[in-house]
C-alpha cells in the first residue's frame, strides 16, 4: 500500500519527520516495501500546502531550510476537514504544540481524521493525556487506529515495547527518568553548580523553555505519568490529581549528600502500588548508584518496568530531540501499515 | 484464529511456556483476544502426547511437576513429520537443548514444520546460527514465519525491539553483555572473590553447567553474536569466526585494578565497526562507571544499540532463567499472530 501522509505542525518535530521520509525513501521502500507520500502540509506560521499526488518534499525542505515559508508551493485552502478529505490522506501525522488544557489544535485535527477513517499517529501529549479513550473510541467506529509512541521518551520504542514486546506480562510498576531538563540540572549539581546556574546551563543548550517551570516543577513528567498510568494501569489520572513534586526544592548540598550516601538523586516518575492502590507520582528520590537509573546522566530518559513474567526490564534512550522525535511518528506509521 | 500450538521440547523453557498459557489463558483471551490449545508435545525424556482437540494442560503439568511423565496421557506416535501433521498444529514451538554444531534436534523440528506451513518460534539457537537464511527461506515458500526472540536476552523484547520498534533506523553499532554467567563471575571477583571461588559460586546458583566452558570461554555469547551480526548487519559470521576472548585470564586484582580507573570489568559482546569493516567479537573490556553497562551485576543482561536516528538506546533485562524465556515464546506466538 502507498501510504499518503498528512502532516499537522511543521516545526522541529514535523520537519524532522520529512527530512528522515527523504533521506530513506529508497531504503525504505528497498528494505521494508514502504512506499509513500506526503499530501498535505498544514502550519499556523508557514501556511498550508497539498498535493493528492504528494508533494515534492525536496522543494519543501527547501522553502523550511530558506525559511521561505510555503508561498511558492500548491496550497491548500478550506477548514482542516476539507483539506485533509481532499488531500485522500491514509494517515494524520499530528505534530502542533502540546496544549494541556485543552488539547487543541492537537485534539480537533485528531478528531478530524479519526472520525474520516484516517488513523493517527502523534507526539502531541495534550490529546493523549485529556481524551485518550475517547480518541480510542471515536477511531474504532470509523476503523482507524491512534497511535503515540513520541509522546513518552520520543523515539525510544518504549511504549510499544511493552504493549506489543512484552505482550502477556502484568505490568506492576513503571518508574523512570522521563524529563532530560531536570536530568541534566541535577547531573550538573551533582558537579558543584548551584540551582541557577544549573538552570542558565540547560537554557543555553536549549533544554528549557522561557518559563521553565514544565520541567522545574515536574509537569512534564506528570503528563507523562498520566498517559502511563492509562495505557499500563487503565487508571484514569488527570495531570493534576498526579502527586508531582518538582526539583525547585533540591539543592547541590542534597545531591552532594546523598552521593556521600552512595545514591543520586533523580527525578522519578511512574505508577507503582502503594497502601491505598496503584499511585502516580513525580517525585525527586535517592537512588542506589547500583541501580542502572543512577547511571542516566545530562538529558537521557530512562524507565524500568517491572512485570511478573519479566522481573525488571529497563529501557534507556533519548528522552527528546527533533530527529529523535521524528522518527517517533515514522515507527508508529510503520506500526500502522504492520496492521496494528 | 484458535492458535493450535506444538511444543518439542518439554524442559524447564516448555514447561514455563505451558504454565503461562495455562495461568493466562483466561486473561489473554480477555484482553488481546488471543484463544489457543496445545495440541502436540513431544520430548525425548518424557514422551509424546498429542490431542487435536487440545490436551488438558492441567493434567499436563501435573505430570511435570509429579515426575510421572506422560505415559497416563493421550499418545502420539510416528515420526515427528506424521505427529505434527496429525496434530493439526498452526505454530511449533521449538525449545529442545542446543547443538551447537548440528543444530539437531531442533534443525529437524523446524525444517519439518516449515515445510508444512507451519509457523515455528523458538529459544533454540542451535539453528538460528547455523541457517537462519535456509530456515527463513524454507518457511517462505511454505507461508509460514520463523520467530526467535529468545535466542538472545531470553523474553527481554531486545530483537522485536530492534527490527520492529526501530525501523527506519540504521544500526551502526551494538555491544553489550549477553552472558548472565560471567557476568556474575565478574561482579563476585569484584567484590573480592577469586575465580575458582567466583565459578564455584556460579555452579551453586545453578548458573553453569557442568562442563562451564560454553560461558566462560565466550561461546554462548559468540553464538548470540552470530546470530545479532546476521539479523542486524546481514552478515553470515559463523560462531567458530567471532573473534572471542573468554574471562579465564581475569583474575579479582584486574577487576579491582579497573575499579581504580573508574571502570569495572565486563563481557562485551558485539558487532562494531574497525579499520577492516564490521568485525564481530565477544572480549573481556573496561566499561566506566558512567555507561549503564556498567550498572549491570550478577546474571542480568544488557545492550547497547547505536543508531543514526536515535544514537544509544539500552536494554537492560534478564538474559535467562526458565519463566524468561518461556515468556519469549509466548511474545513470538503473539507476533505471529499479528502478522509478522
Amino acid at each position: 500500500m502507498n501510504n499518503k501522509i498528512a502532516l499537522a505542525g511543521c516545526g522541529n518535530v514535523g520537519t524532522a519527520l520529512l527530512e528522515i521520509l527523504q533521506e530513506k525513501r529508497s531504503e525504505l521502500a528497498g528494505k521494508y516495501g514502504f512506499t509513500f507520500e506526503v499530501v498535505l502540509i498544514c502550519d499556523l506560521m508557514k501556511g498550508n500546502i497539498a498535493d493528492p499526488q504528494g508533494l515534492d518534499l525536496g522543494k519543501v525542505l527547501d522553502a523550511i531550510h530558506t525559511r521561505r515559508g510555503f508561498a511558492e508551493l500548491p496550497q491548500a485552502r478550506g477548514t482542516f476537514a476539507e483539506m485533509l478529505e481532499s488531500s485522500h490522506a491514509t494517515v494524520l501525522a499530528e505534530a502542533t504544540p502540546m496544549d494541556l488544557k485543552t488539547g487543541e489544535p492537537g485534539m480537533t485535527h485528531m478528531k478530524t481524521a479519526l472520525s474520516h477513517g484516517v488513523s493517527v499517529v502523534t507526539t502531541n501529549k495534550g490529546p493523549i493525556s485529556l481524551a485518550l479513550d475517547e480518541l480510542v473510541k471515536l477511531g474504532a467506529e470509523h476503523g482507524a487506529s491512534l497511535r503515540f509512541e513520541g509522546t513518552v521518551m520520543s523515539g525510544t520504542p518504549f511504549i510499544s515495547m511493552i504493549r506489543e514486546g512484552m505482550v502477556g506480562c502484568k505490568v506492576k510498576k513503571v518508574a523512570g527518568i522521563l524529563n532530560g531538563t531536570t536530568n541534566f540540572m541535577l547531573t550538573k549539581m551533582g558537579e558543584g553548580l548551584t540551582y541557577s546556574q544549573a538552570l542558565e546551563e540547560a537554557r543555553s543548550h536549549g533544554y528549557t523553555e522561557a518559563d521553565p517551570s514544565m520541567d522545574v516543577e515536574g509537569w512534564d513528567p506528570a503528563v507523562k505519568v498520566s498517559i502511563m498510568a492509562k495505557i499500563f494501569f487503565g487508571m484514569d489520572v488527570p495531570v493534576i490529581k498526579v502527586e508531582r513534586t518538582g526539583i525547585t526544592g533540591i539543592t547541590p548540598g542534597k545531591v552532594m549528600e546523598a552521593a556521600a550516601a552512595g545514591c543520586k538523586v533523580k527525578l522519578l516518575a511512574g505508577v507503582d502500588e502503594g497502601p491505598k492502590g496503584f499511585h502516580a507520582f513525580v517525585k525527586p528520590a535517592k537512588v542506589p548508584f547500583s541501580d542502572p537509573l543512577a547511571s542516566i546522566d545530562s538529558a537521557t530518559n530512562a524507565v524500568t518496568i517491572t512485570t511478573d513474567n519479566l522481573g525488571d526490564v529497563t529501557i534507556i534512550g533519548p528522552g527528546a530531540g527533533r530527529r529523535e522525535t521524528g522518527q517517533a511518528l515514522l515507527e508508529d506509521i510503520f506500526a500502522l501499515c504492520r496492521g496494528k
